[in-house]
């Protein structure tokens, strides 16, 4: 048992995940102190991860919620209703999201919203952050410490200015990411079970500047492309995908292999680069004047999917644990790393208010709580992949998609989209994962029966006519 | 590319793997240093790992041969020709580990061998070994460089008279087990897939005394137990076993689950251990008079598999490279840990031989011919686990095995059982593990047709001819 504390909890990293944990845990009367390695945002210009545009969906509205933050962060947001697929030949085709136009995701800037969640956490009574401060927390038989830090030193000239000192508190909460350094000394201690598995693609950002400074006139409403659509070019094992931003630029990220015919070791040159994306990217060109130094310039990325178990340790009276990505890093596919560590946040809170404190049983029902969740999303955001590059241009998926809003229509209280369950519910991720096994088996009984040629010879009233029909004799209810 | 060096190659590690490698790297003429954490065994007393022994089959022998080292070895050791199982009632059954006698694997103390390695690698000219030193290496923009040590001193008292500096050499080989430091650190780097599982099942060792200090008379000439094999008390998700030792003992190992009715967890006291076993292991405690004692003192350890990708970081022209249980720790129930660790070291010495010198060429080729067969040894040895403590017990289980070496018999150069591909060749593991599939698919298709009770009531002679016939027309030539 600790006998004297610097604060009731430490909180290692103040990114989203962090700065919106702190918010809850002032809230609930605790002395906060929030570490961040990197400098304050405010004053030097954002510098965190490399992924400048989010999707917020109703998760991370509903653990933003919890603490009123929703319209405030919701203000900067972009609205997008559907998919808008850019094929190499050929017209745009649009997917909406869902059959009801009110269910959308929203682009949201990482940047912006950090801030907004680091100005809401410093208001918070009892909540404190510091930056420029790079800690982590590791269990050990002297009770659960901070380490000494600076244990490594951001940069060699400021490192002698960085108080050193051992920090106490009898909770620790890393949410440093998916590099987490708490969780690298935590994952040393026995019976962890880890893995970081590293997909063969890699990303890399583009730019697509305003409709006015590319001189294209209005444009849409300003943009270059529709704003209210996450665009995508699915090209079999490699796509790009555009989120719109409030200034009326677009970000472009690419998920290319990193090696091979399609990939971003084959593209060596200015001329590569140009003449692959008017070859396999036709229509891009024209919206990117800076796409050779761009794609030279920035960075290409790694995509990692993390996995460990516990992410809660106990031990004479202190505990340390681990939250979003920290404990469970995903790949993008389904926009839901930032939506699941809120969700995270929320349930966090809610086992809090439970237990009567911030106790290791609250983190103990915590982790049980979401460890089955954090497994499932993982695992869909691997299957959304797949499906966005491979299969989200062809005919087939489009009528399987159709299918499944019709089905959803049919019996809505039975069978909803696993996208939907995902994106506009608070449904447990792995019971999103379930039902969307549950219907996808359904609709794969149903295509044999009414393929998608057989649906367009007759007329959308007999197709839906047909498809109640099956649908009551495949799935009584 | 480093300009001073102070070796070669530095092993990090003197167990069994980085004790052979030094004398295999010395051999080639390069100069060799080797850095233990622990202190020398010929002067501390072993310290090493608990498991104090262990199983040397063919690959073992093989990566000892091709430095002379096998006849020095196998006079520790002690023969064992097949598993003895003891059931809960009723008669012990042998089961021959192969249809040729000459076929067995062989008990060897871990400290016993460990000591006759490190005295062949400090034999080896060109080889030194440091003890009480621990380093790790990891690859930096620097080049890659032994990291200052001690970095975590041994003990407090003698870390004031460690020598701290930092050591370079082209290339540093971390054979420092399944707890690797030098891994810990470069599974930090971007794009290493890494995993690491622990069972659910802990072990503890036992003891059995020879039969004199047991006052049984001679027994099995000194032995309380048959020492010609390996000892197998299956339970049905736990078990022991026991091997020999040459000073007329066995070594017992309990596999055990942590939690549950048949559990470490589960015997609080030494009355609860003296009931516990008089219930399931019955002919022991008449074997281990000094059971709840070591049950109480002897540690329970973990089991766990590691999986790694890549083993070598080849930069600026220096080299780290993992190998042995660094590279691919497994559980142990196949036995080839070490065999698996030793024939790494000689396929990476074919490598060096290959390409002329412990280039970054020789070491990507030694990683890539390896990875899939560590991969494969460990699915084996975790497949092992569940054949040793659930099936090996049942009639079934006995008569497939029967019918596997029937098959061998009738066409030995087409069907082998896997674990005398595993255990008595050099087959690659990977190979093994698939000519093990396609045997087992043939066994499943043969016993539906002559089933163990049919076989018993033909006699001999009438089975053996039947299953040639069925040979001969479901695997035709």
């Amino acid at each position: 048992m600790i006998e004297t504390k610097d604060a009731d909890v430490i909180v290692l990293g103040a990114g989203l995940a962090g700065s919106l944990l702190a918010v809850y845990l002032g809230r609930r009367g605790l002395k906060v102190k929030v570490f961040e390695r990197r400098p304050d945002p405010r004053k030097a210009g954002y510098a965190g991860g490399r992924s400048i545009n989010l999707a917020l969906s109703h998760r991370g509205i509903w653990g933003l919620s919890g603490v009123g933050l929703e319209g405030a962060v919701l203000k900067h947001a972009l609205p997008m209703r559907g998919r808008i697929m850019h094929p190499v030949k050929g017209d745009l085709a649009f997917q909406p999201y869902s059959a009801d136009p009110s269910e959308c995701i929203n682009s949201i800037s990482r940047g912006a919203l950090n801030i907004a969640l680091l100005d809401a956490a410093e208001r918070t009574p009892g909540v404190t952050v510091e930056f420029g401060r790079e800690a982590w927390a590791y269990p050990s038989t002297e009770g659960l410490s901070a380490n000494d830090w600076p244990s490594r030193p951001i940069d060699k000239t400021s490192a002698g200015n960085l108080t050193v000192g051992r920090l106490r508190a009898p909770v620790y909460i890393a949410t440093d990411g998916a590099y987490s350094f708490t969780r690298h000394h935590c994952t040393a201690r026995d019976r962890v079970d880890y893995s970081q598995s590293y997909l063969g693609h890699g990303y890399k950002e583009l730019h697509i500047p305003s409709a006015a400074d590319l001189g294209l006139g209005s444009g849409h409403d300003g943009w270059a492309l529709d704003p209210q659509a996450l665009h995508i070019w699915p090209r079999g094992g490699a796509m790009m995908i555009a989120l719109p931003n409030p200034d009326r630029t677009f970000t472009c990220t690419l998920f290319w292999p990193w090696e091979g015919p399609h990939s971003f070791a084959n593209l060596k040159s200015d001329a590569d680069v140009g003449a692959f994306f008017e070859r396999h990217y036709p229509d891009v060109p024209p919206l990117m004047p800076t796409l050779a130094a761009d794609f030279a310039k920035n960075p290409t990325s790694s995509l990692v999917t993390i996995r460990c178990w516990p992410w809660v340790w106990s031990e004479q009276g202190s505990s340390v644990a681990l939250l979003g990505d920290a404990a469970h890093a995903i790949v993008p596919f389904y926009g839901q790393g930032m939506n699941a560590a809120f969700e995270d946040v929320r349930v966090l809170d809610d086992c809090i208010g439970r237990r009567s404190g911030l106790t290791p049983e609250a983190l103990d029902e915590y982790q049980r709580l979401r460890k089955p969740n954090a497994d499932a999303i993982a695992d869909m955001a691997l299957d959304n992949f797949v499906e966005m590059r491979d299969k989200v241009g062809s005919p087939a998926f489009l009528y399987k998609k159709r299918l499944e809003q019709l089905v959803h229509t049919l019996a809505p209280d039975r069978f909803t989209p696993q996208y939907n369950l995902v994106s506009f519910s608070t449904v447990p991720y792995a019971e999103a994962q379930r039902r969307g096994r549950e219907l996808d088996h359904l609709l794969e009984r149903l295509i044999p029966v009414i393929p998608a040629d057989k649906a367009a010879s007759m007329g959308e009233a007999a197709w839906k006519a047909r498809v109640a029909a099956l649908l009551h004799e495949l799935a009584p209810r």
